[in-house]
């Protein structure tokens, strides 16, 4: 049982999402410069109930129904005192090597990285905060606005949250592309005025420097070096996705004749506040992004599922009692 | 009956809004240093049908339903050429001393600030582009993004259309208020979260500092005032309406000690597209401003209207046959 | 002698600087809501020489020379997190009741909120640099880029540091106003293309809407109700000064049919970086500013000086052995 | 002798500097997209003096010695209308096919695009105007403000005229890199703090992450893979030089962990007034960039010199009588 400082309070796990990085470490063992090198506990999509609370803690109480941000940074950098605190070079973020993850029972967590649940939250959904927030902070770094053509490359859990987003700004046509046609299909329901199936249809090769905003959450190379042909001149193309090659043929002359804004996202900052706010509204769907549920003793046998099943499967959930 | 330029179209018109300004010059003669003197054709909220397209237009055919944008800057000056275009000192606005407006039969117009009807916006609606405009300008301005309390001041046209901008941007929680009840209950309709009557009311006094976004689009000195109080420490006031007084009671230590940004808004520019957007996608409801209409020939009723019944109407418009 | 924490340094103080708020507590024992109930340490300005190293801390050294930063935010509320933490609401800053200023030998601080001096910057010079974070963050919040009518109202150490910071963007042409003849010419010798004494010329009358920023940092009535009208429009007004009349007769309609920014200023926030970088490449000139120094043990009759010298002096220094 | 239009004026060109993509056409006939297909005249970075004055145009009379900035946009599209009219798909460029260039005795030009020289440039120093227009746009759109590492790629004329932009920012520590010494000898001249020749040294290798501006002018293939290895975390690329090949291998996971922004530069838009503007205050050396004069009538010796003499020579100029 983790002991808690005056500022934190201990969570009582009750559902962890799992994410690719969690795959990833647990079949290969790194990413990229991250190693794990002793024993690690996985897990950082994560909610719970808080079973304690710090003596300065305010706003929060015994019993309360919360979602944890997993990366707490130094707040004495110059990312964190200039609200980037995603890039603090000593952030601690749950499951990358060394720090633990959350899928254990308890974990000691500091207050304001912990976010009371709306009363129709359940825990199982707000694990889906996090990817929501990749998807907000991807929106919100790329200045959506009304209207516009935008076009999410990869309909999976962070493709389908970067939706979410952006159908919560009035005005856009939003078209998803994906391999896989029961993410289309969750992305129809999900509010895409048009999806495309690059194996079924050549649609998205006539649409050159037609998007607005061009948004990768595929991490393939294939989608990566597509993005600044399909940026209309003047725009953005928002990359999310890593894919697993370093160096890509990547047509960097488009960049500049067109003059695109081509942005990186690395996790998000400051955006839980956001995702709790539209789940109170009920702005986003975030129960139809779970695909599958196991028991906590069961937590091999979910990372195993997560990694075999991406042809029928968003998101897989690991229940705590 | 006009001759077109090369780049203009003829538009027949069909409805024409009627604007405070209008009802202001028909009442007083002047607003502020534009004064009428020769006589002037006013309205410039309007919608009509092409019936004639200047040989070099593009995109815009006979028959064309659409919507005039009622400025047409010089295109030349250093803020037409930084996309500012509303600020042009050389503007010519409809109905704005010494240009005519819209309560005529036919109008010549660049093609360019001719925007085409969705399928299902009717003339009638098209007219409430114009006052769209400017409250989609008001949130683009102050950037609101998700989330945040976001507080509207005066429920007119400007009130209600700024309403609808701003909840096409997820996650918000919005409070109007207003003098006029029925006023209060078209905000709710439109998806305020909470309305406020404070003839009837304390609750803005109470409110002090809770603000992310202030709108001021009442135009009244009391609104205007309150303001700077009603915003959150860092937060936005962004000032519509334009008080008949110019000198007033302002509180400027607000600004600096809460680190506030004021920002004015003057019309609008670019925002014609993103109101065509909405509207296509069914995202506005531009029928439920509309409260009273005069045929063509019952114009100077139709001014009278709009003047004497402010307390149970929105939006008057002239139709034509 | 304070004790430091593992994060902290110990910082043997060297000089200090007299701010106008220094006096205004010596004075009347309040600054608006911040009432000095108890005995209080002023002086906020200050510099010193590190005697004691906290066992985190890295990257400072003994005997390093340095310069402190005065308010360390609470680094866990929503504007620290975003990186606005000069606006924290839990702010500890230096001299503002009930927390204790810098008019003591020793001094605990931080060490992410300490800076080390460049080799050519003097204890007495790197005073200076809390009022240039002042004109740097207005500079910066203002978004001056190369080019621009630029005024500057009054001439007082913020006002000349603001100068400072605005010489140091190219094409700009600078005026300043102030109504003593001996800070004008410190602004002409600082870089001033223009400078206006409105006692002794009616020139500042005729240049209307001339401004494409107009920074306020006299703090008075006049000066902050020129704001508005001096402005171009579409362009901005920063307002640092704060008036001792809290509610001004303010032209409103000026910011809505001008657009214009009214930006306020409160402290600053990733600013000594800034200023110790400027320092470090001769860029500012910090030592003009100094007008008169004071042995600690004499730091009454130099508060008493500040409070009279002002149509004489710029900053009064209370130096340690 | 061309006719003038009544917002245009009649320029007599006195001197024209010889850029790249004129280089480019002589020898090649074709950059990208852009092919000669009849005889084109060249030269697009011009000064002369007005010769005619058309009957609208104010500001500009018989006499006034000017440059011309050499794009006019539609003033129609999108991107006109909102600021950014270098990205006009209808813009006619000087000597970009099958628009005439400079190479010429009398150009009518629309008088917004011509500006009055400073009495202190010369015609030779304000074709020098054009390429610093692209330096200042670079600077802009890159946000640079007080302090920062700052890196050029490249000291051909571009990189200079960046340099010369950023240099006019106060703060920064800007290193240069360039195969030319004598280049590098200019950019020490010019204000740089440090320079590289990483033909002769290691240094930019071991520079990686360094960077918070990383300005591409070279145009090379090494060069542009190297830029986003060089940027720090959350800082930014600009890209302005145009390789050769298109598609180039390119470390695209670099810019998503560590959150870069890379953005293209293409012309320039509104630079002139502030190029301008820097001349007059003396804060740019344009005459340092001229390298080479030829007499009008040996446009294509200058040509040929400009294409052969890249190792000794920054910009080469044609000069009218």
């Amino acid at each position: 049982m983790p002991r808690i400082g005056k500022d934190e309070v201990l969570v009582s796990i009750k559902a962890v999402g799992i994410c690719g990085s969690d795959v990833h470490y647990y079949t290969t063992g790194r990413i990229g410069d991250f190693v794990v090198e002793k024993p690690l506990i996985l897990g950082h999509e994560c909610s719970g109930e808080i079973v304690e609370v710090g003596k300065n803690v305010e706003g929060l109480q015994l019993g309360d129904r919360v979602a944890l941000e997993p990366g707490i940074p130094c707040r004495k950098c110059q990312y964190c005192k200039s609200g980037r605190y995603n890039l603090c070079p000593n952030v601690r973020f749950m499951a990358t090597p060394p720090v633990d993850g959350a899928f254990v029972e308890y974990v000691a967590h500091p207050a304001d990285f912990v976010f009371k649940l709306p009363e129709k939250t359940s825990y199982e959904e707000a694990t889906l905060f996090e990817p929501l927030a990749v998807g907000l902070y991807s929106v919100v770094r790329a200045k959506v606005s009304f209207g516009g053509e935008i076009l999410i490359l990869g309909a999976g859990p962070i493709g389908l949250a970067t939706l979410q987003a952006v159908v919560n700004i009035g005005g856009g046509r939003v078209t998803v592309a994906d391999i896989y046609d029961f993410r289309l299909k969750k992305a129809r329901e999900l509010g895409a005025d048009k999806v495309i199936n690059p194996q079924q249809s050549d649609a998205l090769d006539k649409l050159r420097s037609s998007f607005d905003y061009v948004f990768e959450t595929a991490g393939s190379v294939v989608t990566t070096q597509q993005t600044v042909k399909l940026a209309k001149r003047g725009r953005k193309v928002i990359l999310v996705g890593l894919p697993a090659q370093e160096a890509i043929e990547f047509n960097t002359n488009q960049i500049i004749t067109k003059e695109l804004d081509v942005l990186g996202i690395f996790r998000y900052a400051n955006m839980y506040p956001k995702a709790v706010r539209l789940a109170e509204k009920g702005q986003v769907n975030l129960k139809t992004l779970i695909s599958k549920k196991f028991p906590f003793p069961q937590t091999e046998e979910a990372l195993k599922y997560a990694r075999d099943n991406k042809e029928s499967s968003i998101k897989t959930l690991v229940i705590f009692d």
